[in-house]
C-alpha cells in the first residue's frame, strides 16, 4: 500500500478553496546570474505559512465523523503543529500538540492562536510518539496525524506536485528537476509521486542539514539509519527538519523516485535565505530556505547539470523569529557580498 | 484629458504575460486580531520588487519604434528605476536613470543588472526633471517616462485595481476599503479609476510619511502645496514616497477619488513591515509597508468603520537593503510584543 496519483488528485479536490494556492516565482536577474531558471513554489505563503495544512486538512477531512468529534493529537517541531491546529479548526474540532519546549515562540503562539492545545517535551530525552500515543488513549481513541508516515498526509503535501507541474508549463517550463526539503521525507514522497507520474523524467533532489543527514546515508546504506542524538551531537538551525530517521512510509518511496540526496551547513543555509530576502522577497524560515541554498550555493550544480534547466524549487515555510531571521540574514549577506553575488 | 478604464483595460492587455499577476494575500489569525478582513496585494512580488513595471512597461510599449530605440530616460528614487530598465530591456531598448545618490544599494544594483545607465543627483540640491530633459535633448528626443505624472504610466498601475476587484471577488471579499502607499499620486491615481469604475462605494484611502504629507496638505488646502526642503526638513526612511509634491496630473484624480489621507511615522511603518514578515511572509521595504501600517497601527480604524469589513491594503515592493530591513523589524517586533500583538 502506498500513495498514487489518484490519491493526490483526491487530495487536491479536498483541500481546494481552503489552502491557498501559493505562486511559483521567479527572478530574471538570480536566473541569469545563475545560469538556469529557478522556480520558486512559495509555501511559505501558505496558510498557516508552510505546507502542513495540505496534509494535514486531507488526513483530518477523511476521520469519520464521531472520531474527528474527539480531536485529534499530533507531533510536531512546529510547523506541522500549525497545520494540524488550523485544519483541526477549519473542520470543526480540536487538536493537541506534543511540540518541543524549545520550538520557535512563533510557531507555539501561532498554534495556540489556531486553538491547538501544547503539550512540551524535550527534544533530546522523551519519546515524543510515546507521549502522542498515551493522549490519543486518554481522550477514547482519538486520532493521530503523523508528520510524514502517513497516506494521507503524504498525499496531501502531494498537492503541490500537481499545482508546480501546472504553474511550470503556464510559464513554457518544463522542470528538469525538483529541490525539496528534507525532515522525515513526507513533503519529498507526496511531490515526488506527483511529479514522476506526471513526468517521469524529472530529476527529484531532496536537500537536508548537515547535521541530520540521515536520509543521505540511509540512501548510501540501503536501510533506514537514524543520526546520532547522544549529547554533544551535531545540530542545526533548521528546526522543522530534525526528524532522526526517514520515515518508514516515506523511505521506499524517496528511494523510488529521488535522484540524489544534498546536505547542507548553516552557513549554505543563510545563502538560501538571503537569496529569498533579496531576489524574490520572500521570507523564508532556515528549514524552508534549504532547497534554494542547494541551488544558490552551487551544491546541486554538483551533482546535476543543472545549465539551462528549469529547476524547481519548494520553499517550504516561513516560520521564523527575527532575531533568528536577522542573524541568518546578515551571515547570508555577508557571503553574497564576499562572492560578488 | 484623463485616464479612463478603458486605458487601464487596454493597459492590463499589454502587460499580459509580462507582469506578474500577483496574489492577493490574508492572514487568517491577523484578521482576527484586527477584526476585519485584510486583502494584501503583494506587488513586492512583482518584476523588479515593485508595481513600477507595470506603468513602465504600458509607456514605453506604445512609443513609436523609432523613438523607442533612441532609449527612454527616466528620474526615480530607485523603484521606477528598476521598472524602467526591466521594460526597457523587454521592449529591447535602453534606459537612462537619473537616481539620488543616496538611494538604496540594492535599487542601484538592480538597476544596473536589467541594463540601465544611472546618473546621479543630489536629493536635496539639484532638479532631477531638468537633468532627465537635458539627457533626453541630447540624446536626440528621446521619451522621458515619468515617475507618476504620465496617462500612460497612471493607466499601467491602475491594472493592479483591476486585478485586485477580481481577486477580491473570488474570495468572496466586497473591498470596502483599499489603502495605498502615496508619493507621487500615481499608484493611487491609478488603482482608484480603476476601483471607482467598477464599485463606486469602495472608499480609497492614501497612506503617506507624516515627513512628507503635502498630499494630506495639499487636500485640505485644495491646491498643490509642497514639503519643506530646506536645510532641517524631515526626513524618513520612506525612500521611494518623498515626492515633494503631488503631481499635477494626479492631484485632481486622487482629489476626486480619496476618501482621505493617513500619514505616518517611521515607528508606525516598522508596525507595518514587522506584520508583513509575520504575519504574511513577505519581505516588504517601509514605503511598501505604509499602507499595511495605515490598518495595523489602527490609524485608518480612526477615520473609518473598518470593523467586519473587507480592506484592499498595496504592498507596493520590497527593495530593501539588509541593515534597514532588520532595524526596522526589531523596532516593528518590540513594539507588537509590546502591545501584546
Amino acid at each position: 500500500m502506498s500513495v498514487t496519483i489518484d490519491d493526490i488528485r483526491a487530495a487536491a479536490t479536498r483541500i481546494a478553496g481552503k489552502a491557498v494556492l501559493t505562486p511559483l516565482l521567479e527572478s530574471p536577474l538570480l536566473n541569469r546570474r545563475l545560469g538556469c531558471r529557478i522556480l520558486v513554489k512559495a509555501e511559505n505563503l501558505q496558510l498557516t505559512g508552510s505546507f502542513k495544512f495540505r496534509g494535514a486538512f486531507n488526513r483530518i477531512s477523511q476521520l469519520d465523523p464521531q472520531t474527528r468529534a474527539l480531536g485529534v493529537v499530533a507531533v510536531s517541531t512546529g510547523n506541522h503543529a500549525q497545520g494540524v491546529a488550523a485544519a483541526a479548526h477549519a473542520l470543526g474540532t480540536g487538536a493537541v500538540i506534543v511540540i518541543p519546549k524549545d520550538a520557535p515562540e512563533i510557531k507555539k503562539n501561532n498554534t495556540r492562536a489556531w486553538g491547538g492545545e501544547l503539550v512540551f517535551y524535550d527534544r533530546d530525552r522523551e519519546d515524543r510518539g510515546a507521549i502522542a500515543d498515551k493522549i490519543a488513549r486518554e481522550r477514547g481513541g482519538a486520532a493521530l496525524v503523523p508528520p510524514y508516515d502517513n497516506e494521507q498526509v503524504i498525499a496531501g503535501q502531494g498537492t503541490i506536485g500537481l499545482e508546480l507541474m501546472e504553474q511550470a508549463a503556464a510559464t513554457g517550463a518544463v522542470p528538469d528537476a525538483v529541490v525539496i526539503p528534507c525532515g522525515g521525507g513526507g513533503l519529498t514522497a507526496g511531490i515526488s509521486t506527483a511529479v514522476k507520474a506526471l513526468r517521469p523524467e524529472t530529476e527529484i533532489f531532496m536537500a537536508e542539514p548537515a547535521a541530520y543527514d540521515d536520509t543521505r546515508r540511509s540512501f548510501a546504506a540501503g536501510n533506514r539509519l537514524a543520526v546520532d542524538l547522544s549529547p554533544g551531537h551535531a545540530t542545526t538551525f533548521c528546526d522543522a527538519l530534525t526528524a532522526p530517521t526517514p520515515g518508514e512510509l516515506t523511505f521506499p518511496i524517496n528511494r523510488r523516485n529521488v535522484a540524489g540526496v544534498i546536505a547542507l551547513s548553516d552557513d549554505d543555509v543563510c545563502r538560501g535565505l538571503y537569496a529569498a530576502f533579496a531576489d524574490y522577497k520572500l521570507v523564508l524560515e532556515p528549514s524552508g530556505a534549504i532547497a534554494l541554498a542547494a541551488v544558490v550555493t552551487g551544491a546541486l550544480a554538483k551533482i546535476h547539470d543543472t545549465a539551462g534547466k528549469a529547476i524547481v524549487v519548494i520553499a517550504s515555510g516561513g516560520n521564523v523569529d527575527t532575531v533568528t531571521y536577522c542573524d541568518a540574514l546578515a551571515r547570508g549577506a555577508r557571503d553574497a557580498l564576499a562572492r560578488g553575488a
